[in-house]
């Protein structure tokens, strides 16, 4: 069996989510595969890491090319689990992250727990995949988006990936005969702005819950919110390096300035 | 008090960290200052959001041009607190965190949760930076780094910074003899292999602890790395586009060929 590409699966809504089996159905009969998913929601965790408390894993299924691991850790610790712990450093041919129920377009992606898995696959020349649905439904339907991620997935297991690099692949929550096609994008500029209304326990204390809405500031044709918007599946090559480099030689000034 | 510029402060190290203290000393007398931090621990939480539970802060302090507030949130929890619920939109000079006990050079910025409080502030236009001094060792002794940070603060308080960008600030745990001065630096392309050993509780159950080590691919005299290595204070600017354009082109072809 050892023929057979090894597809590492991990997402970040938990090892219940619709989205992950869904991305399972996506991925059946291309590989052996290995899931490994967060115990519980763990949205928004972006490239946490999880230094205060141990690690735990717990096989639930073990089936020919099959098996499913979750654990207590973010959806990063989940991919250092599988490289390191349950494959030992046996190469990984592709991770698949997702699906996530809910968008990762834009300055998302930063906070993003999908994401992150399939960055930090990267940084192990592993081409990784984040698959998002622009639905937060948790039963939403993912009939669409897992032929989307299908043909994706067979893709990159035939031409492979840059070296370095993951896709961020966002999907529109339209009809296949409304969906335009696939569209190479760049993260569009925004910020998330919040709403943390106050409330009020039985004690008398005062507590808020963090939600928000994105503000996007670039309608670019080139950006991924403009092709969602437009119903086009969007495809964000994304790296890691997070350096102003166009702002080092002003910045240059300082040293000779600041000592 | 209105004339004195606004300063936040915020940590990852947790309220009682002796970075924060730190960090606080280098910024007193410059502002009014806000300082919101995380309740305990939270190294290595990125840019990660709470969702699961509700936010609560505290206020410890009150003084003329000092506050002082603990949250059970993330450092990014943290700076979202201080915009909306603090401070009412009202608009920050400077926002400043660290000084954070251990490098956040190269790839650690992704895994940083003092860096996202600062890349979070630089998405409303908030001059930002990030202290981070090289040791880990809870009792460091700070006394030149804080000499640093404050050069830094009010060269920035000053001069500003260029719009959504912050600056990822890390020195070196030398003697202030032994510092050769500053340079304005690129992230160092590497990746942390983690060692996660085995355990045994007390009933048979199996757990791991996440630790590693940093392995640098890149010693080009224009990292971080090695401004470190050779005793300089690396300030690297930090931007939060994460898209890969150099490969857009070349993906261009799936558009058609995955459709």
């Amino acid at each position: 069996m050892k023929d057979l590409p090894l597809i590492v699966i991990i997402n970040d809504d938990g090892h219940e989510a619709k989205g992950l089996a869904s991305l399972i159905e996506a991925a059946k009969g291309l590989g052996r595969i290995l899931v490994v998913a967060p115990d519980g929601p763990r949205s928004g965790m972006s490239h946490a890491i999880t230094m205060t408390v141990p690690l735990r894993v717990k096989k639930l299924v073990e089936e020919e090319n099959f098996t499913f691991y979750k654990t207590n850790g973010t959806p990063v610790d989940c991919v250092k689990l599988a490289e390191r712990v349950l494959l030992k450093d046996e190469k990984i041919d592709l991770l698949i992250s997702g699906i996530n129920h809910g968008s990762n377009s834009a300055t998302s992606v930063l906070y993003s727990g999908t994401m992150a898995a399939a960055i930090e696959a990267s940084f192990a020349n592993v081409p990784a995949l984040g698959f998002s649905l622009l639905s937060f439904d948790p039963d939403a339907d993912f009939t669409y988006s897992i032929k989307v991620a299908r043909k994706i997935i067979k893709n990159v297991l035939k031409e492979g990936l840059p070296e370095r690099v993951s896709l961020n692949i966002n999907i529109p929550y339209v009809d296949e005969k409304d969906c335009k096609g696939m569209k190479i994008t760049r993260q569009a500029k925004g910020y998330w702005k919040e709403e943390l209304v106050p409330y009020e326990d039985p004690h008398g204390g005062i507590y808020y819950w963090l939600t928000g809405s994105f503000v996007n500031l670039d309608n670019e044709e080139d950006t991924d919110e403009w092709a969602l918007a437009n119903n086009y599946v969007s495809i964000q090559p994304v790296q890691d390096d997070m350096t102003a480099h166009q702002h080092i030689n002003e910045l240059k000034k300082w040293e000779e300035e600041i000592d």
